[in-house]
């Protein structure tokens, strides 16, 4: 989707590597925009990942391929819902391959996807949560970008390199791309 | 839960027959609160029923009680979630027995309950959408009020009898428990 800022109301869709900076790249976006009326006009943004829905919401659900898809169907549909109430949200998920991000983006009206892009080496020697360092020991099978696929959107609108790019210079490009 | 105005954010949850008026009083709260901004103090408020979920989030589920259990979980969820992300909510569900409402009301922190309060005979006089006259033709089968059971709620906030006060009177009733 393109000039996001024309349509009403709208979600960004964050998809990249475990560790590769979405949620981080999510708050800064948050914190700039819901303190800045004059770049909000008014509108609320709203951040939506995993800790919003595991254990509650989606607490039924596991991992298995059929529970992700799951998961993410919620997610879109949540999105929708949001976005319906006249809140634009800003969604950090994984969701790693094109069938599984199309069971979410499928569902919501007016989609701005971002690939937070990142190599997977770079992504491991973050690894916030220390995700990486279980998948590695087997811990934690099928990781996104160590045991199991990622698919890099052939249709983003936007690319953001986290390696190449400092975490302001992401919030801009993303700002400049929703705005111009 | 009392004096809901001193919590951070809250949902304000209406139970009642079908057709007894919550989403008519929900509509009219919020088009005052969302309009005031001496009232609502920067607070957003956010209606929530089951037309916002049946066919989308909750696509999967039909009526069967385990699947009006696992719909009123999802909302209960969804409104705590709500909340988490700095807005109000105001849910209009049924939500006819006492073991289905704590199935929402088990997530949510802040509660204000509201029974709306309306004989079976006026609310089928009413019938916005025909379910009354299917229900008697028994093409609905287990239609609360009529078929299914209602269990009035002992622990409610708020009473707010919809053949004696006018709209207006509910919602200035409403709106003075939550402030006074």
């Amino acid at each position: 989707m393109k000039k996001a800022s024309n349509r009403p109301f709208f979600t960004i869709w964050l998809t990249g590597l475990p560790c590769s900076g979405k949620t981080t790249i999510s708050k800064a976006l948050l914190e700039r925009l819901n303190n800045d009326l004059l770049l909000n006009r008014g509108r609320r943004f709203v951040s939506l990942d995993g800790d919003d829905l595991r254990g509650k919401l989606n607490s039924d659900l596991g991992f298995s391929h059929e529970d992700r898809k799951e998961n993410l169907r919620r997610v879109g549909h949540l999105s929708q819902l949001f976005n319906e109430k006249e809140l634009n949200v800003v969604c950090s998920f994984v969701s790693p391959t094109d069938d599984l991000r199309d069971e979410a983006l499928n569902h919501i009206d007016n989609v701005f996807l971002v690939f937070v892009e990142c190599s997977a080496d770079k992504c491991a020697e973050r690894d916030v949560k220390g995700m990486w360092a279980k998948a590695k020991t087997g811990e934690i099978p099928m990781f996104t970008g160590y045991s199991a696929p990622y698919d890099i959107p052939k249709d983003a609108d936007l690319v953001l390199n986290t390696e190449n790019l400092t975490l302001d210079e992401c919030v801009d490009k993303l700002l400049d791309s929703l705005i111009g």
